[in-house]
């Protein structure tokens, strides 16, 4: 059955809006940061790890972003342009904002954490008046991510994409992503990512991230059917919630279930796991395979990438996700 | 043909959310400010003077928001509970914010202005948590106020309140109220009247408001049929627009137009005709009034406030307000 | 014995720099404002009230200032220029700033308070590039008030007329004015208010302002000769510190005391009191007189300023104060 | 002849007040940062750099300052403490403030700049009431750094220090270092830099530097000894004035003029060559030196650091800069 139903004669596949930043992973790891040396620059944050992972699965793609005019704007740029992501609406911010930075700190494969730079940052500069209209018209699928929500101008930004993907039936998909730093209160998250969600046709996120959404609801078990559910009295078909080493569960509007399992990896840092997930699943929609072959497809992604060093650079290509696929079943029948 | 059905056994009639300031009148008028030396002292701002309208027709009102811990926001809660509108959600600030003030200035009966202060004002840091969920499931019908929309935490106050109001099946009005300060863009302005408007079941404004809620649509010659259709798309039963002295037009969802005339006044000022007008008019709603008598008994009490040296003072009583219709008429005949 | 030594040519005899506000004074005496139904609108501000003062008394005066762009600004500036106060250096802000409030609330003579607006107040933002070094210049004496010195820039526009009057052997008076809103720590105002009375030749305060000036000073028994006595390690002459109806305690840099009582009033409000004090003692030490004379003098215009209703309004003329000592002479006689 | 007198039975010789930071410096050096992909990370700041220094020379040294609750934080602490340097005056904040950054940028050894992170700096947060009188109190001599009077509460804390050095009779140097980020404008920058130098003996800045100090002053053509002048009307010994390439100039109290040239060198960068010529000059005159080989020492120092890749880590010892000054004179024999 198809869920989403995509207009087959626009330019684009796929448009991202949101966080652009750098990561600087430390090259020393399973070690505290206070230890590390040196860090390596990497093109950072959710929805530009997703854009970047669905370029590299061969799809046309384009970005809605504020840069820093420095530096580190121009390489995020660059890097973009580079992997095939149009950047005709990536608009560079004159405020004197800058680059929002991530170091990141492997303590162990499983003792993972980040320090990250937000204050006066770049990304969350994106003004509504600055989303191309034409450019979210000329897309078959908006992807949305909770943290260009957390302030102003950035999140009204979003909310007038939302429009836009509205006004001519672009399928819009919601990675939630949620940062506690940024926003004000728990509260002010709620209500936001509330607003926005009501939009949305696909909505992935862990049961954590599901949580913070139901601050104001009744649902104390944390019963992912009741979530799901929810969401089906607006605009969502399907419903992904995460649940870590558990694997997955995609609830659709038709009442069914789908449930994916985490494949055995070789990790190296947990970071990256969740945006190759969504590439990989949102690319297995756009392909219109089922809920359970895509579900599969971004499980494996997400694999490839924890066994490397960084999260953008590492996105596998979709011959390298099928070979992975292919081997770990192999693997499995030895 | 009733438009809006309001659950008969609630105990509350009417409950607004947001503004509550203090006017400062010249009690010199006819002149610039600046030769005014004294001022009287009044309850104002736009939901404040709604709900003291309503109460004064005899409805059981209650009110949200959120005063300054001073002198004047005690003058605030004393003025609306001697007026018989519950307090109860009335919550005081404790952050050192003041009470907004806005000076009226009248230089003549068609030459007003207001000087505002509306920095570090109480009403705006009213919290979402802070709206009290069954206070709105007791109201028939909730009114929204567009000024707190301008800013956060306010902001998000007014939309868990929506989101209350439908839990509830509570009828939702929206005055849309726009005043300029405190909004730091008419892209942000139109990104959260529109969220909001989606979710009301009655939306009042003047044409140039609604021409800022429309600032990313395609409306060139301003149409008040194609305003009105829009919301007929969302929740919206009644859309009415406001054409000053020219009178009002309602639009409802059946396709009908009911237009109503501005009476004859002896004007000493023009602020609070829109509050009065609304208070009015949704009066007549919740007593099962025609949209035609609802809109004469919303035109005759904005005559009345007109007339007056102030705004929540002056709003009049059922009784008050027939008796000017039929009066104006005996004259209209002469 | 001189403790001042005044440039006799030049064409000014006494500017101010710091807070231009306006004062709303209750009509209705000796109630909580919660009750107070009109206000009367007056210019004040510390060094705005003593200026008024001083050009009362005769002398030629100017002051430096910001004014919104509003009637309140407006009012501000047309009232100084009626009472003959060059107001060629008061600056007006674009920058949407309004002007300071102060509703004062008598609860009874005794029991006097102030609501205070001083959220985005034009009169602090004031630049140091907006401070004219040619009038500075072309002054005998030089005010700075405490209030000015809360923020930026403001502060800094202090700091820079304490440069030039120094460069220009300008006599500089520093009335202490402590009001703990705006500043944000004790620790803060300490730091400037030393920093500022290190360049001053006569210090005014009460014995709580200069505690709070000792903040980080070893003065535990609050003694009033450790706290002159500092201050004459830099550039003080004479340091007054006043004990409320205890009198003041003028010490001199050539160590002697002078002690001024206070006469009899029938207060209605003791607001503006030190204002008057600091207006009618400045100006016997441009005339010339004895610490002791200029003492009285200002001790009768306080109390002639706090038998009245407003400050600014109420400051007296050379020939009043006259009168009012010789007439209470004579009663004491009686 | 004797130009500071130092007290010498104190137990500290050194101790620094401001900024501490991180440098990132690009491994990959002589291209633009765009395409730089590894960063090395090293302890930074002016001050910081300088206490480094004057450790490595053999002086017993403290600091004061603020660090970041955090990785980089910790960084920072621990790396001074290796070095010898006393931490019981680096407070940690606890607002969630970050560390400063600064990425390098070397195109060629002359075509260097710097990316600065400095929103929410945890070094910006000290407060006055955490600078330690007691420590302040053992200290020879106290440095202060520019940057540290860019932002309250830091700005404050710089002028507590102050208050407590002339107290306890330790000589203070100011190293101007003046960056523009952080500052609100030229004109509150000339204002707390003449506030703070007022009150220095020793006081170092480049030609750049002073003329920004001079923003209020007539030294239109930039004269060395007119810049100079004016400090011993206060409490300046020393003031020194650096030409880059050209050499410095120092003048004294005296009347006496001291000039030293730069040492040719193998320039890598020309970041840190400053804060190495401080603290080789200051330690010369803790020595009890004359200025002009306190001056030769500086310089030596300075070309050491332009040689290496770091500031900090590269800070020399007493040794190497006695050896570096023999080795260039033979060669210059040669």
């Amino acid at each position: 059955m198809t869920y989403l139903s995509f207009h087959a004669d626009k330019p684009l596949d796929f448009v991202a809006i949101g966080r652009l930043c750098v990561d600087l992973n430390a090259n020393e790891i399973n070690r505290p940061m206070e230890e590390t040396v040196t860090f390596t620059k990497y093109v950072g944050g959710s929805p530009a790890n997703i854009t970047i992972g669905m370029s590299r699965l061969g799809k046309r793609c384009a970005f809605v972003g504020k840069v820093s005019d420095d530096q580190m704007g121009r390489f995020i740029v660059q890097y973009l342009e580079r992997n095939g992501i149009s950047t005709s609406n990536v608009v560079t911010d004159r405020t004197g904002a800058v680059t929002g930075l991530a170091f990141t700190e492997i303590k162990s494969p499983t003792d993972c954490s980040i320090l990250m730079y937000r204050d006066h940052a770049a990304d969350l500069n994106l003004q509504p008046g600055e989303v191309r209209e034409e450019l979210i018209a000329q897309a078959k699928m908006l992807l949305i991510s909770g943290t260009a929500l957390a302030k102003s101008p950035s999140r009204e930004a979003v909310f007038q994409a939302l429009h836009y993907a509205k006004k001519y039936g672009v399928v819009i998909a919601f990675d939630i992503d949620y940062r506690p730093y940024t926003w004000t209160s728990a509260e002010e998250t709620a209500v936001y990512y509330n607003l926005a969600a009501e939009k949305c046709d696909v909505i992935i996120g862990t049961r954590e991230e599901f949580d913070i959404m139901e601050r104001f609801e009744d649902n104390q078990a944390h019963l992912d059917r009741i979530t799901a559910d929810k969401w089906f009295d607006h605009s969502a078909q399907i419903v992904i919630i995460k649940h870590g080493k558990e694997g997955s569960i995609a609830y659709a509007r038709d009442g069914s279930e789908h449930r994916a399992r985490s494949f055995p990896a070789n990790v190296v840092k947990t970071f990256g796991a969740g945006d190759a997930y969504a590439a990989g699943f949102l690319y297995g929609m756009l392909q219109g395979w089922t809920i359970g072959k895509s579900m599969e497809h971004g499980s494996a992604a997400a694999c490839i990438v924890i066994s490397s060093h960084s999260c953008s650079d590492a996105m596998p290509t979709a011959e390298q996700v099928q070979r992975f696929i292919e081997q770990s079943k192999r693997e499995e029948v030895k």
